[in-house]
């Protein structure tokens, strides 16, 4: 399976579900984005990523953890926590933020 | 906030998290993708629905229901039984599903 896809894992785990539109100046953006993403794959319970943005600028990036305390450990990162205030002041316009526990999960296509 | 978010709602509900890569000869797909998301916003239980694919044709949708036997309803629904099998032979190169239980939800920018 393409690598942009996170793989299946066994149920529970969790899910952070981020949703969100750049706002029109959104400099500096891709690289903190590149930062972040590699220092959330060093934390403790990260198990994987998948994100997509529109030519628009909507993106949804889905985190999975193993736990909803390394998702909590995850959110006070200390340099994580300087990301996130930029994230607020600058390049986002809106942001939605659900967290959510994975109860089953699939792929395909199979059975052709 | 912008239409093309879903807004929040009062956990818990629930998340059906579709990430999909496009086949590279997908035609006829927007057309059912559009049938589809009309059809779900029809359903019992239809809480919601987000988008987005970029330009590499890795797509997430992410749809919000009320509880888990109504995505079981939609899932099981005549039209769209049709459209998931047109999916897994001709539109999808591969995809994940993952059903999850949305715990907590926020939204932001806020507090700038």
């Amino acid at each position: 399976m393409d690598e942009r896809f996170a793989p299946l894992f066994t149920p529970p785990y969790y899910a952070v579900i981020f949703t969100n539109q750049l706002a029109e100046n959104s400099g500096g953006y891709p690289e903190m984005s590149q930062q972040m993403a590699a220092l959330a794959a060093q934390q403790p319970g990260f198990l994987g990523v998948e994100t997509t943005r529109d030519s628009n600028g909507l993106g949804i990036t889905i985190s999975y953890w193993e736990t909803e305390s390394a998702i909590a450990k995850w959110k006070a990162q200390i340099d994580h926590i300087g990301a996130q205030k930029l994230g607020k002041t600058r390049w986002y316009a809106a942001y939605t933020l659900r967290i959510a526990k994975v109860e089953r999960n699939y792929c395909g296509p199979e059975g052709r």
